[in-house]
C-alpha cells in the first residue's frame, strides 16, 4: 500500500550537560538538558531502512559534549544558536535543526553570609528554557520559563462570572491564587542579551503577580504579559500559561468552628488552565 | 501600554470521572481523565477582569459529571463529541470547545480462569486518548494511544549510518529495540466506531512492531504507520512518535567474560526520539 | 568533638539489569533493578577518609553484570542469594550484604492469538520484589509485591464505625474499594521455589480481594493475609499494606440528577493507609 | 485457618493543610502535608469487620483541619505534638498515634529588593519533616530534612579504595560531589525550640558540606553529622543519608579534545547510597 511520509523528524532528547568553569576566585556551574531534533532528507531511512544520511542520535549527543568544550556557555541562547548552526553547516541533508535547552538553576551556598565559591544548592522545579529552530533561511530564537510556582494570599477575587444551572461555585472577593507560571517569548534578534532579558522578564512577571489586584487568573495573566512587554523592548510577543492550583477553603461549620478565610486544602486535580498570547501593538 | 491579545483559551484539566454500569451479570467500569479548553469571546476577562461571559472552570467540571450521568459512556469519542456539543450549544460566547479524554484501562481479575464480574486490576501506563476540537463549523475528531511500552530482542539492526568524526557508535546487526509508542490519527467521520477502530489499530501496531525486520527505529515506525493505514479504512493519516529507550550492551571484557549479546543496561536518559506522519496516497 | 558512628551502610541502588536468554524457539527476557547495601568494617572511611577497605559502589555495579552473565536468572531469589553470598565470600570486611531486586514484568505480545517468541509489551507499575539480608550467620529471604492496583465495584461496605463530633462520613453499604496492594513475606527456607510461591500468593491475594464481602479495608486485608497463609505452606508470615484510593460519589442533586451509586471522582490525596502483619498460629 | 494479627496500624496520609495568618503588616503562610497512623484496639475491624472502635480516616482528616484552626502553627513540632495528644486523649482505644508532617517552604517574592507581604514563590523539593510517635508513656519527637540537593566542584577526592578484578573506576583527586541530603534527628525534649534547631542544623550541614575537604561521601557525611552534633546541644543523635548523584567526566579524546575536568554528564541511575548514624559520646 502506498503511503506518503508527510512529516518526519528525529533526534536526541535529555542530553544532560554539566560544565564547570574554574576561575581563580570561584567556579561557575552550568547544568543543562539539551534536546535536538533534525528534519531533512531522511525519508529513505523510514521507507527503506537506508541509513546512509542518518546522523545517529548518539552522534548528536557526542556533538553536544564536544562543542560544550569549545564554546563558552555564557547563555543557553548562545549555545543553542551555535549548536543548530553546526548541524546545518556540517550536514547538507539537514533542513531544520531544532534545539531546546532546559536549565537547572543552582545557587551558591551561603556560608556565614557569603556565597561559597564552589558549593551550590539546587533550586526548585523552575527551569529557564530556550529554543532555536534553524532552517537554511536562518534561526528563530525563543526563550522562556517553566515551573515557576507562585502564590498570593490577598488581592485576588473571582466574582460575577456566568451563572447557570451547572454553576455551584460562589463569588469570592478574597481567595488564594496559586499557579505554576509558564512563559515563552520569541526574540526579534538573535544578538539579544539573553541573560539580561531573561532576568528582566522574570523579575517583571513576579512583581506583577505580587502587586496585581486580581479579578481572575485571566486578568492577572494579562497584566503580567502586558508588563513584560512594557519592560523588555527586545520582545514583541509573550505567551503565558497558568494553571489554577486551587486552595479550597475548608468548611469547619460541622465542627462548630468558623473559618475566617484561614484554613484551606490544596488540590492538584482537577485544575484550571488559562493561557494567553500578547503582542505589542 | 497597548497590547493585543492574539490568542486566549481556558478550561479545566484532569477532571477524573469514574462510572460504574451495573448490569445483571457484571459491572462495567470506565475511568477517564477529561480536559476541557474553551475559546471565544473572553477578552474582557483578560483585559478588564469582566467575568460576565466566563463559564467558571468549576462549572465545566460539574458539567462533566452531570452529562456523564445522562450519557452512555460507550466510547470516549462519543462522550467527547457530546460534551463539546454541549458547550457550543449552551454558551453563545464559545467559538471552540476542545475536549481531550485519557482512558485508564482496567482488566477484570482472572479468578480460577474466569473474568470476575466486578473486580478489576489496573493495567500499565498505556492510555487510550481521544480529542475533539469543535468549532461552529463542526467537530474534528482524533484518537490515539500514549505510553504503549514495547521491546523486541531480535530482528533489529542499525547499520551503515552516517560516519564522521563525532560518531562513536558501531554498526549493529542485532540490538534490543525498546520504545514507548505514541500514536494519533484523525477520523474522517465522527460516526466512526471508535472502539473497533482503536482495537484494530492497536493490534496492528503491536503485530507490526513484533514481526518487522527492523533496520532502524525510523524503518519500524514507517512499517507500523503503513500497516495501520492498510488495516483501518476509517483513517487516512496517522502520526507516530517513538523514543528509543536504549538497552546498551555491557562490556564484560574487563571481568574476563564475553557478552554474547546477552547482558544490557537500560537507560532513560538521553534517549532518541523519532516521529513521522503518514497519509494514505 | 568525639562522636560515635552507631550505624553505617553504603551501596549501589538502581543497577538496571537486562538479560536475554536466546533459546531455539523463543527468547526469555529479564529486567531487574538491583540494590546493594553493605555493612561491615567501614568506620575508617567515615572517620578518616581511609578508603582501603571500601569496595566502590561502581565495583558493586560491575559485579551485578558479571555475575548475571555467570548465573541463570531463573528467579530473583536465586540471584539475590548468590550475589549476597559473593559479597561475603569475597570481602572479609563485609558483615552484612543486603540485596533488593525489583522486577519489571514483560508479557509476550499476542500476535494473532499466539504469544510472540521475541516481542514483549510492558506491564503496569506492579513489581515483584525480593530481598536478601545475609550475615555471617546466613541469609534471610523475603519476597513481595508492590504496586498491584485493584478495584472492586461491589461487596464493599463501611458502616458502624466510631461516631463523634469530627465525623462527617456517612455509613455506606456499597462503595467502590480501590487500592494498591503491597505485600511482603519471609521465607522459612532459602531453597523455596520462589517463582511458584510468588504466583500462588499473588493469585490468592487477587482472588480473595475479588470475592471477599468487605466490611472495611482492614477486613479485606485480613482475609487476604489469611488466605495467603492458607494457600502457601512455604510462608508463616505475611505483611500487607493497602492505601484506600478513594472513589467519592458525586452529589448531582444541584444539577437535578440522582446519582444511583454510578458517578464518582477518584482522588489521590489524602488517602487512607491500612496495614497488618499476620502469622500462622 | 487460625492466624494471629501481630501488627496493625491505619490512618490518613497526605492531608494537605494550608493556613494563612493575616497580620497587619504581612500574611504568614504555612503549607504542610500531614500523615496520621493509629495503633490500638482495632483487631476486631480486621478479624470480624467490627468497626465500632474504628475512627474513620476521614475523621482524622477533619480533625487536622479543625485543630489547625484552634492552634497557632508556630512549628510543625508543636502541631504534631498537639495532634498526637488529641488522638490519645479522645480515643481510649488508641495506644499509639504517629504523626508525620512534611513542610513545603515558601519564600516571599522579592519586589524591588523588599520581601512582599503576601506574595510567595515556591522553593524546591527540599522538605522540613517532623515526626511524633506518642504512646501512653509519652511522645518521641524527631525532626529532619529531605531532598536538600547540593553539589560541590572542588575539594572532593575518592582514591585508594579497594582494588580487585571487578574494579574499573580509577582513583580521582578532584571530582564533582553531588547529593540529595536526608537528615533526621531525635529531640531529647519535646519543649525544644524546633524552628531554631532546624535552622541551626540545616545551616551547619550546608556549611560543612561546602567547606569539607572530602576523601569520599562517607567522609563528608561523617563531618556533617559531627558538626551538627557540635552545633546543636538539643540533639544527641543524627542520621544522614546521602545518595551519590554521579557527574561522570566525558571522554572527549575520540573527538580530539581534552577534558580538563570540565565537561560531565549527570546520571540518576545507578546511584551510590551512603548512610550513617552518629551519637554524641
Amino acid at each position: 500500500m502506498p503511503v506518503i511520509l508527510t512529516q518526519n523528524a528525529y533526534g536526541k532528547s535529555k542530553v544532560r550537560l554539566t560544565k564547570v568553569t574554574r576561575r581563580p576566585d570561584r567556579h561557575d556551574l552550568v547544568e543543562w538538558s539539551v534536546d535536538i531534533q533534525l528534519e531533512g532528507d531522511f525519508a529513505a531511512a523510514y521507507a527503506d531502512g537506508d541509513n546512509r544520511l542518518v546522523v545517529a542520535t548518539d552522534t548528536m549527543k557526542n556533538t553536544v559534549y564536544a562543542l560544550a568544550r569549545d564554546i563558552d556557555l555564557a547563555s543557553p541562547e548562545n549555545f543553542a544558536l551555535r549548536l543548530s548552526e553546526h548541524f546545518l553547516a556540517k550536514y547538507p541533508q539537514v533542513s531544520t535543526a531544532a534545539i531546546a535547552i532546559h536549565e537547572q538553576a543552582w545557587q551558591r551556598i551561603d556560608v556565614d553570609g557569603q556565597p561559597h565559591p564552589h558549593a551550590f544548592i539546587g533550586s526548585g522545579p523552575e527551569r529557564r528554557v530556550c529554543r532555536v529552530a534553524r532552517t537554511r533561511s536562518g534561526p528563530h530564537l525563543r526563550a522562556g520559563i517553566e515551573g515557576m510556582i507562585v502564590l498570593k494570599t490577598a488581592n485576588s477575587a473571582f466574582r460575577n462570572f456566568h451563572h447557570d444551572e451547572f454553576r455551584t461555585l460562589p463569588d469570592t472577593d478574597d481567595r488564594i491564587m496559586a499557579t505554576e507560571v509558564s512563559a515563552e517569548w520569541p526574540y526579534e534578534s538573535t544578538s539579544v542579551d539573553g541573560n539580561a532579558c531573561f532576568d528582566l522578564i522574570r523579575r517583571t512577571l513576579l512583581k506583577t503577580f505580587a502587586e496585581h489586584k486580581s479579578l481572575g487568573v485571566q486578568h492577572t495573566l494579562y497584566a503580567m504579559g502586558e508588563a513584560a512587554l512594557a519592560a523588555c523592548s527586545a520582545i514583541d510577543e509573550i505567551s503565558l500559561t497558568m494553571p489554577n492550583r486551587h486552595r479550597l477553603p475548608i468548611n469547619l461549620a460541622p465542627f462548630n468552628r468558623t473559618n475566617p478565610n484561614e484554613i484551606f486544602v490544596a488540590t492538584d486535580e482537577p485544575h484550571g488552565l488559562i493561557s494567553g498570547t500578547f503582542r505589542r501593538q
